[in-house]
């Protein structure tokens, strides 16, 4: 009864908002299943999940994650019942299953647990029989049996790890936008969609703000080289944009050095003034910072003046009252004359899978910025990747004049090496 | 850890309504958890059942019993984990726990599945660390990790049926009435709460339309021998109504000949008329609404006249149309003449454990009726309960002449035997 092929669905909040949406995201799913065995993978609908955690705060200001869990994985079940009602009248056999059902074994880690291993044998019971799976993505299980969920985002890593685990063939992620754009359409209208994006370039994006994929769904789909696309579940005839290895696209030569640029404005800033420069000054800070959960970003470390160096980096705005209490208690012991904090700065990035064989990119970026009077408070870089740590004020101009520089805009040209 | 007594609190629906609510019955809570190991099992929130309902006719008309157990589930599972958030809030450990959990195994029979076992360990682990569980009532799953729901007023069965398992010394069951009374208080202001009642008593009255408590609650409660009490939520000084064995109600010689009056104004009565009357006739008609699982209440049949009988019974009006349906076919088979049904109908009861005693009664009740020009249709009895079908537009004024004629608005009279 199994078919050949296997495909995974992933369907966003916002198309499963309503009646209207759940037929149109069935409509699909009927259609892919006519070649594959086929698993949907549902997110909660429209806002519901802001819904319960705001439910929440009116019985708990700071509610256990526990209990967090077992309240948020409600919103998927209901989809999942749903979607599978929805199925059932348009005549096709499926089942909805949660994640205690579907074998989804994630660590004790509430509110954000990572999946360590999905036991597939009932998935396959169900898919045996010729039903379409719904899944209700996002939550988890224990071994020891508690409700956990992934963290904001989730279903789509969850749409990934099942891929992964059932050797799908591909994943679609079906969303609200028509694919990865050149930078936020809502900021450059010219903005261009994106055709193919490697895991690399997209995992960058990803992190950087551009909140069209959760990073570890493209993280998990790198490593198991998942055929990822990201679709709109609105207009089902297109194909979206497909993420491959970095290998592939830099072997189709169609690479531009830049791919696209991210703009991330829920950064903030500390700054370590006046700090003695001893050894193991920054090996503190950071590690006392990571010992409390707080994720650092962009560092940037002063060269040596009269034996005092300065000490810059950036936070997730989210963290940064937690970061402010833990360097000024790390103050006193690393002896620095102030801390100081600021959050009205944006991190602007440009990632491209072609930058590595592209000298000058980087100074290209720095010039506009540059035409254009915005300082540059920060600079960070990786293979792909370039980061400048800029005034707030000035972050939507800085994509415009970046997105221009680098011909954004323009249709991909052959570039031959 | 452990104390030794344990004790089992239900909440229904309009009892954790709101955030309000929710508080009200975990102060509840918190004082009982005082002297005994404390289990609270929750219902959905106000209407968030039928809401539910609601939603699954905008995808399917006839939604699946699987998925829409999997749908309806989540009401309780956001009331247990809102209570538990609420518990920490007010300083309590507590844990909310689901069916497949808790151990709630019930049959594979969706929407109306009976429990079959409650396999208690992890409820007991809970327990000896202390903590206050929160059980999700109504639902339950089978043997092979399937979802399913106890049927409409089940979470008043979730709390019996952990109290029996637990070996409970009491379970409370906390709505929005005082207690039981003599009949329903809206229709009699002068109605009186009873502080006792027996199983018997109490199931004759829930089987007819007095929706306090669940029958199938009040069966395993007089099976497991549970000490059950109806509360009210809002006033937890009042000790509401007691239910306990027959004998010790009449132990007591306190007990009236009659206990109560039940209106259930959702019968219809449907008759097969002019049936030749050969033997199996009864037999043949009430096998086939079985097999189509259609519940026959109550069952009248006349004596023979010229070979010819009528043969009359009643059903739930939710079950109307279906039995019509049978019935018609049915009526080809035995050569009936006509089928006639109507649901102007209402029954009317007299409940009461005194009442095998006292001769007389009946036609005491039927008098009162017939006084205030109340035509009788059928008759029905039982050892503590004699039932009347009569118009609907008379019913609550059946009710009224019934309730004055045994005093029942007066106070209790110690009867000496």
């Amino acid at each position: 009864m199994l078919k050949e092929k296997t495909t995974v669905l992933k369907f966003g909040g916002t198309s499963v908002a309503d009646a209207e949406c759940i037929k149109r995201v069935c409509s699909i799913a009927i259609r892919e299943a006519e070649s594959a065995n086929l698993i949907m993978v549902v997110s909660a609908m429209g806002k519901t999940t802001d819904g319960l955690v705001k439910l929440a705060k009116d019985f708990n200001s700071l509610p256990e994650g526990r209990e967090l869990d077992m309240l948020l994985s409600t919103g998927e079940q209901v989809t999942a019942s749903l979607v599978a009602m929805c199925l059932h009248e348009m005549g096709y056999a499926a089942s909805s299953l949660l994640a205690w059902q579907s074998g989804f074994i994630t660590e004790r880690e509430h509110n954000q647990a990572r999946i360590a291993k999905i036991k597939t044998e009932r998935i396959n019971e169900h898919l045996a029989k010729g039903e379409i799976i719904v899944l209700a993505g996002f939550q988890g299980i224990t071994e020891c049996g508690e409700v956990t969920t992934l963290g904001r985002g989730g279903t789509d890593t969850s749409a990934v790890a099942v891929a992964a685990a059932l050797g799908a063939q591909k994943c679609d992620i079906y969303t609200d936008v028509d694919g990865v754009f050149t930078t936020d359409p809502r900021i450059i209208p010219e903005a261009k969609k994106l055709d193919l994006i490697s895991y690399e370039e997209m995992l960058e994006l990803a992190s950087l703000g551009a909140k069209v994929l959760h990073p570890r769904s493209v993280e998990l789909a790198k490593k198991y080289n998942i055929d990822l696309s990201v679709r709109s579940s609105f207009k089902p005839e297109d194909k979206g944009t497909r993420v491959i290895k970095l290998s592939e696209v830099q072997d189709m030569e169609l690479t531009q050095a830049v791919t696209g640029v991210a703009l991330d404005k829920k950064q903030a800033k500390l700054g370590f003034m006046g700090v003695p420069d001893t050894p193991g000054i920054a090996s503190k800070i950071f590690k006392t910072l990571a010992e409390n959960n707080v994720s650092v970003d962009v560092i940037l470390q002063s060269v040596p003046r009269e034996g005092i160096i300065d000490i810059a980096f950036t936070v997730n705005q989210d963290y940064l009252q937690k970061a402010i209490k833990i360097s000024k208690e790390l103050a006193l012991e690393v002896k620095a004359a102030e801390v100081v904090h600021d959050d009205d700065i944006a991190k602007i990035s440009i990632v491209g899978a072609g930058m590595l064989n592209k000298p000058g990119i980087a100074s290209e970026m720095f010039t506009a910025l540059y035409d254009a009077d915005i300082n540059i408070q920060m600079i960070t870089t990786s293979e792909i990747k370039i980061s400048c740590i800029i005034d707030l004020a000035q972050a939507e101009a800085a994509v415009k004049v970046i997105h221009e520089k680098f011909n954004l805009a323009q249709p991909v040209q052959e570039i031959i090496v």
